[in-house]
């Protein structure tokens, strides 16, 4: 297809479209002459997937190239890339001296881990967040935690398509994609359960403001 | 304790801790003179609030204050207290017309909720996000993620501290500390499970850059 279909058939701006592919994020198509060239399904799917990246997850245009860095440069190892592209993905907090709450909680859990992946440092804030905040986190409830969020990841990576690209671009979506579905799920939890334990009727919500 | 020690024991500079007293998220002491007032460890912790949710979890003063306002003047009903708090926590979208993605998928976990609720409007758009980047979520993926989100929520409240004040801090608090707690600990789960099904050493990883 032309890029003016590709437009089209991704619901982007022709102008945008072009701002990608002058950044590098969408790869070039197939040139059919000097000022002509061919596009397919794959970069429809790519537009989608950057306008979800910079549109709903809040990354920047440098971001997103990071990630698509990471995918379009593998490194020899899967694991390798991966972690690449997923440590492109918000929030990129600023390296820590050391990670001891960090540490202590992913031992217990038996987890294998990279102390400095980007996750160590984001877990390290927020359970210093909590410390400071009066309300610390015991090795129950992080416990309990772990477990649960370990049975949703290995869920997902049961899920996970069978092609390195496609892996690649389902662990960076469905990353960035599945924390405010979750969140959303867990609050929503919360209401149902305290409507249960409060006995109170749900018609009484904060809607009604 | 005068103002001075409330500052120095909550380790906040006294100027902040005299504009909460003025923006009226910290209750005001006890006053002794014209000019004097005697606060208690309730002030100290409040502070300490506030810096929680003004500096980690980023809300604005007035965001602040539609948390405590719900805090300070509970409603009756302690379900409706708890939803006016945590409705203040962002993130807050705008309402939408109709939510058939999020009621379909609370409706399929048989759960209470009022459909204004701002967790509902966050699930809609979350959903919407993956189903624009070509990655919808099914009803047995949601299932799962529903299921395991819910035993955390239950593990949460049973843990609730038994006095009304306390319950509303404690769920508020640990909405809003617990949701990065959460994000960071899917991530590292991912790394541990895709360290073990890819099989590459975790030396690997992106903080080598």
């Amino acid at each position: 297809m032309l890029i003016s279909e590709l437009a089209g058939r991704s619901q982007t701006p022709l102008a945008t479209v072009k701002f990608y592919l002058r950044e590098g994020v969408l790869m070039p198509g197939r040139s059919t002459s000097a000022t002509r060239a061919e596009y397919g399904d794959e970069h429809v799917r790519r537009v989608l997937i950057i306008r979800a990246l910079i549109d709903r997850v809040g990354l920047s245009i440098h971001q997103c190239k990071e990630v698509f860095a990471a995918i379009d440069n593998p490194h020899p190892s899967l694991f390798e890339t991966l972690g690449h592209a997923i440590a492109a993905l918000p929030p990129k907090p600023a390296p820590l001296e050391d990670t001891p709450r960090a540490r202590a909680v992913i031992e217990a859990l038996g987890q294998i881990y990279e102390p400095r992946y980007p996750a160590v440092t984001q877990l390290e804030l927020a359970l210093r967040d909590a410390e400071d905040a009066g309300m610390p986190l015991d090795p129950e409830r992080l416990a309990v935690y772990g477990q649960h969020m370990r049975e949703i990841a290995r869920y997902e990576l049961s899920r996970a398509p069978s092609e390195q690209d496609d892996v690649i671009e389902y662990s960076v979506l469905g990353t960035a994609l599945g924390e405010p579905i979750l969140a959303a799920l867990r609050r929503l939890a919360h209401q149902d359960l305290a409507a249960r334990a409060y006995g109170s009727p749900p018609s009484a919500l904060p809607g009604e403001r």
